[in-house]
């Protein structure tokens, strides 16, 4: 048994900042500090995966990172040889179907929880760090078997969370609106805590210790509790107390 | 066997207009054709269904007709000597997966196709009326058996569809980036067109024979073509031809 390093993104790109860049410092920090020197691209979460690649393999291999795609050998093996993961984001329904076609759901959390492997998601692939999907805001254009994902966390994610528009006349519902009925469910549904995290806001685990990172604040939806804003730099610690083992033992 | 009658609607509220309030003359024109008194409302898109029914309610009592709450009684017979059906907007997902658990899914799709009971569904109420909810944007606060739906008609809907907004920062994507991807999903996965109704906009369907009402324009994903702006008072009976009875079979 290790403890679970995760860095998890929000997003890939910020307005005004290139692919994976307003991260860069946190990535490389993080990498380093594990003495990482190939990562693992999952880029499972868009249909090209071979595009994915090329469009990530340059930005790690300016830092000095070698990339290796899962998609280009047996996934599996891949996954057991890996020294980092680094999961993309795109869709977060045909990200975890994939995954659970290639029975690759339990041998990555495996690896995280009793390996240490160092994991950085993004979007999609922060989303499936979390105990479930439910909280995505991706389209269900694929049918996973099951919405439960990697359970790296013992709270839900959402990415991308965008503040509600004052001035908008669209009537569809807002963000908080979505999180809250998810909230308001009958208690026969298991239901999460949801971390809303706006596009620039990352969250960097180091076993249960968590710590709010990057240039923009995040929202934190406690159920029967109203939203609190949470800004760059809290400990989050408190979300991760007693919550870890009992949920490592579900799969 | 009878034909299908529908009213889809793309939502229930539109910027400007009460609830329901931009499509009444169609709601009303649809209801007396088919010689209704009482409408069957089904609140499952929402966690509380009396508080639903008390705001339905009064809309059509308003117009005169009398309506009835699926959840105030047994809901297989509720459904079973309907004369109307009206499946409420809310969370797609809650939705489908309460008509499934409570049986209904196959119920109310023989009413309408073998009884031609007459069908008003509003957002969620609309994407289920589809072959599958692929396109809904709702978040998937719960895991349905399914996202096979009532298929009444041969195509998806996506509901609240909305433009691509040129001054937005947010990298979230687009819906109609959703909806593209939607359609390069490899071959092994069913996909189907998927008209985007706007807010304002709603679908008349009669048989093989659908038409664009409302005041609001929608746009058209063929797959493998690009993407058409469709007019209000457009016939849609295209995207009906020859596909009913091979959809009709499925169930
Ligand atoms: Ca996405
Ligand atoms: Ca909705």
């Amino acid at each position: 048994m290790s403890r679970p390093r995760l860095l998890l993104l929000s997003s890939s790109v910020v307005h005004g900042h290139g692919f994976l860049e307003y991260a860069a410092s946190d990535i490389n920090t993080f990498l380093n500090k594990n003495r990482v020197s190939t990562v693992l691209f999952v880029p499972y979460a868009a249909v090209d995966h071979d595009a994915y690649l090329a469009k990530v393999r340059p930005v790690f291999t300016k830092w000095g990172y070698q990339v290796e795609g899962i998609h280009q050998d047996n996934p599996v093996d891949a996954v057991k040889r890996a020294e980092a993961i680094f999961v993309g984001g795109g869709n977060t329904f045909l990200l975890l179907k994939t995954l659970y076609d290639k029975n690759l759901v339990k041998l990555i959390r495996e690896r995280v929880f009793e390996d240490g492997v160092p994991y950085i998601g993004s979007s999609a692939g922060t989303n499936i760090a979390a105990p479930s999907i439910h909280n995505t805001n991706d389209m269900p254009i694929v049918y996973p078997p099951s919405f439960n994902a990697l359970n790296l966390i013992p709270f839900n994610i959402n990415p991308h969370y965008l503040d509600t528009d004052p001035n908008s006349t669209h009537k569809g519902e807002t963000r908080e609106e979505r999180i809250l009925q998810y909230h308001s469910l009958p208690d026969a549904y298991d239901v999460y805590n949801v971390l809303g995290l706006r596009e620039g806001s990352l969250l960097l685990v180091d076993g249960e210790m968590g710590v709010l990172k990057g240039i923009k604040n995040a929202r934190l939806f406690i159920k029967g509790k109203p939203p609190q804003e949470i800004e760059v730099g809290t400990d989050l610690s408190h979300l991760f107390a007693n919550q870890l083992k009992a949920s490592a033992v579900r799969l």
